[in-house]
């Protein structure tokens, strides 16, 4: 058996500190799902003291079991001269119902003496009373020696004494943090081994890369004997980013002999990637260890020579054992593999060989190479394939559209107007009407389930659950944009994609794909 | 003095090799330029031998004196069973006529029989003979050896001696490649040790990140000895990139106490990358540790608490150091601290207490509950306070606009025009047009910006650099969003924000203020 390192993932918490990151309660939720199905050890949420959000978050995820990971609230140590028991923030941390509670405290004394503004004996009281507490309260409880690094290197007599009253205190994890972020692999790998030495409690690591190095310092840590890591899944956080835990389960697991997840959901490791950075409305970096777009992609002559001789020759593992796929930027190259077990969804007698799958696979490709991603927009692509093996029966097309955008005057009247005319033919009968709306998107979405509501009465009960628009490779008002339509019947949810450099065009391809998944469905369940 | 470190550069070479990179000549030149500014030892700008674009670089390059940095011409060694003399490709780098050349072969024995196919013997002959004619015609020879650590680790006694055949023959460096980006920082600092003990020539880094720790071992390989380090400014590479070298520089000279170039230029990493990265034509990741736009950007309320109180406790170097500037940003949790920064650049006499500065914080909640963002949106925000401060002079205003978005006919002919008719006032005077668009945003952006140019000229030099779309709470096409519209006049990046129900006008609104803060800050600037 590989020895287990712990994943503590915090992507919903010092991830969401990272610039531009806005997680709706949903999003929240979404990501983890996504985590827990993956398998990581705990998934660190937020902070039940310090946003309403957040609280709600808790709540509903009390009403839910987690297959594989742990759900942690963060907060800090008592505040100073307070009682813990009485200390609001503390009874927050507990009111949020989780089986794990991560606490940071000080363990630089120039923090203690600056920022807290307390004497160096109180800040040793805080820490040791608040995971006394904690522990008294049933609660799993790792401790995030914050700065330590920085504190160690300043008085490491005092920063070692905050360790050390917290594992006496009874946490369960001492989690070495590398807060501001600037500290090297080997004084890394040096302290943790001394501490590594000198402490019985489980050692976790915590690091951020403002000197790009947070992936190194990870691992050296575990080197030394950490055996609990924490980060984010895409790196994303203050500043420079968290350790990114997708490229360090990767390193740990495929090429370290360590055990972080089932070994099962290794290849899963990309799709999750992909679908964190949609739920996160961040485009994920084409470079990214492992699960990037381009991780695998060769562009060199003589690399791509050396790959065609031999695999190995430019590719330090597998794509596929990550999940992703090679390429080469020239001639793009994908796989079958994921497209066979569409197809058979709707047709089990093709299989991997047949022509079709040959010209799905085109298809595919020449689709992406134009802006589309099906990864998490499955309801478009079932759409593409029924319509490729000519098993799509058109229920409506819409004939003409016109859209209209008025503002009045700018200043104190400053309303602007949208409507959308619309045509649609349904079984040779056509029917025109027209919609306003709360904008262009919203007016010709109203006015399509209008005219065929006459037709389909099952429309009305569907509505769009979630709209997100996308810029590709940027990086003006005349860029592609892909918007992703996710909607809902109450009992299922599906999501289908358009492309365009028009925003308009892009979310009618959305929404019609949207009412065309539902229609054929409604029909194989009985339901038209 | 300070332990010197070689710095070579491979932007144009092997960063060309990345996805989404492809250099002009007058890019190329640029970049040249930048670099050889910035005090780099070597800049190796491309293969002479494999194209055309290359060979004219070199050709207009050689009509030029650098101040600074050593070009190099790049090219591997002799074909197997050909005279070196009579090698073409040997010819032609020559003709690149460069004081320096860098030649790549092969160290690994998998590479030698699958790749080049040839045998071990011959491989070595390569080597010696092609380093030593070069040497023979007066050249500096920096020999990279490709896949080093994988054919140490599969046969060290062969990978060695390819390094002392190398030696032997005269080379001035010996690169040692990490070309498939796999091998680890203890691997790297111990096998680079071992070396650096049984070779008297300089020795030199090559690192890829494909496993995420490029930075690492190229400061591991540093700490066991070797001089001269490989990378590209900003990482661009083939599948994960290269090292980065502006990541490099700061930790070993701001961090490190080693020399790479003049310290003068230090605080000029950040302006070079950006750049750099203008002339690529890439967005400069943001989170890029130094030299990213946030890289010193704080967002979580105890973060800036501790900030403010003292500038080292979430922060492991004075951004000033790098060339760049600390954030806050604008967010739910960040208060009043926050704003009086921003509002005494406009009035520096306001203070923390003034009746003013309470009315823009509640200003702001109260912006931040309808949908804005102003973090990340510092330009927007700065117009908010100064029309709050009576301090705008409005430049324009824009009295009325109407969309058009047609769609002829679904199916075949399936094209979607929109246009924008727009009327602008300008120190009393209208005027109004119209514009086509590859969307409803873009086509106004080109009326608005054809309008205003007549009265403002320098609106032509500025150009929009990204766009971006967040549904908020989200989840129908009546949901509000939030538009992010960043700008570029080549020197700066602004970045503004608009937030409707309906996607046109928050894009309008995002837009407007753009224009507004350019034009705002030219005439601070008697650019007007």
């Amino acid at each position: 058996m590989n020895k287990k390192i712990h994943i503590f993932d915090s992507s919903l918490r010092d991830g969401a500190q990272g610039s531009g990151i806005s997680y709706s309660l949903d999003d929240k939720i979404k990501i983890t799902k996504q985590l827990d199905i993956l398998g990581v050890d705990y998934i660190e949420a937020g902070n039940p003291g310090s946003n309403q959000k957040d609280r709600e978050y808790f709540d509903a995820m009390n009403k839910q079991t987690l297959k594989n990971a742990t759900l942690v609230a963060f907060g800090s140590t008592r505040r100073k001269d307070v009682d813990v028991k009485k200390d609001i923030n503390i009874q927050n941390l507990l009111s949020a119902n989780t089986k794990a509670i991560s606490i940071f405290g000080k363990s630089w004394d120039f923090h203690v003496k600056s920022v807290i503004i307390t004497t160096l004996e109180e800040n040793i009281k805080m820490i040791y009373d608040t995971i006394c507490y904690l522990k008294s309260c049933g609660k799993e409880v790792i401790y995030d020696a914050e700065h330590f690094f920085d504190g160690f290197k300043a008085n490491p007599t005092y920063a070692m004494d905050t360790l050390k009253i917290a594992q006496s205190a009874g946490a369960d994890c001492l989690v070495l943090c590398d807060t501001n972020g600037g500290s090297f692999p080997d004084d890394v790998y040096n302290i943790t081994k001394n501490l590594r030495e000198s402490l019985s409690c489980e050692i976790g690591i915590h690091c951020h890369n403002d000197i790009g190095v947070a992936v190194a310092n990870s691992l050296m840590a575990v080197k030394a004997g950490a055996t609990h890591v924490q980060g984010t899944f895409l790196g994303i956080g203050e500043r420079c980013g968290n350790a990114n835990l997708s490229t360090i389960i990767s390193n740990m697991q495929v090429k370290s002999g360590y055990h972080c997840i089932e070994d099962s959901m290794i290849s899963e490791l990309t799709p999750a990637a992909r679908y964190i950075a949609e739920v996160s409305n961040i485009p994920l970096d084409r470079s990214m260890p492992y699960v990037g777009a381009n991780a695998f992609a060769h562009k060199g002559g003589m690399h791509i020579d050396g790959i065609m001789k031999a695999k190995g020759s430019f590719e330090h593992i597998d794509p596929e054992v990550v999940g992703n796929t090679r390429k080469f930027l020239m001639s793009e190259v994908s796989g079958k593999n994921t497209v066979i077990n569409r197809i058979n969804k709707i047709d089990p007698s093709i299989t991997k060989d047949s022509v079709v799958t040959k010209e799905i696979v085109e298809l595919l490709k020449s689709l992406e190479s134009q802006g589309y991603q099906f990864e998490g927009a499955e309801a478009s692509f079932e759409l593409v394939i029924r319509k490729h093996l000519g098993l799509y029966k058109p229920f409506f097309s819409l004939e003409y559209y016109k859209i209209i955008e008025e503002q009045e005057a700018s200043g104190s009247k400053n309303e602007c107007t949208a409507s959308a005319m619309i045509k649609v033919m349904v079984k040779g009968k056509t029917e025109m009407t027209a919609a306003e709306g709360n904008g262009p998107v919203n007016a010709i979405d109203k006015a399509i389930r209008k005219a065929l509501g006459l037709f389909y009465g099952k429309l009305k009960d569907f509505h769009l659950s979630d709209y997100k628009v996308r810029v590709l490779d940027g990086t003006n008002t005349a860029a592609k944009v892909r918007v992703l339509i996710e909607s809902t019947d109450g009992e299922d949810y599906w999501t289908t994609v358009g492309v365009s450099t028009n925003i308009i065009e892009a979310s009618v391809h959305a929404l019609v794909d949207s009412i065309e998944y539902k229609l054929t469905r409604d029909l194989e369940n009985g339901r038209n």
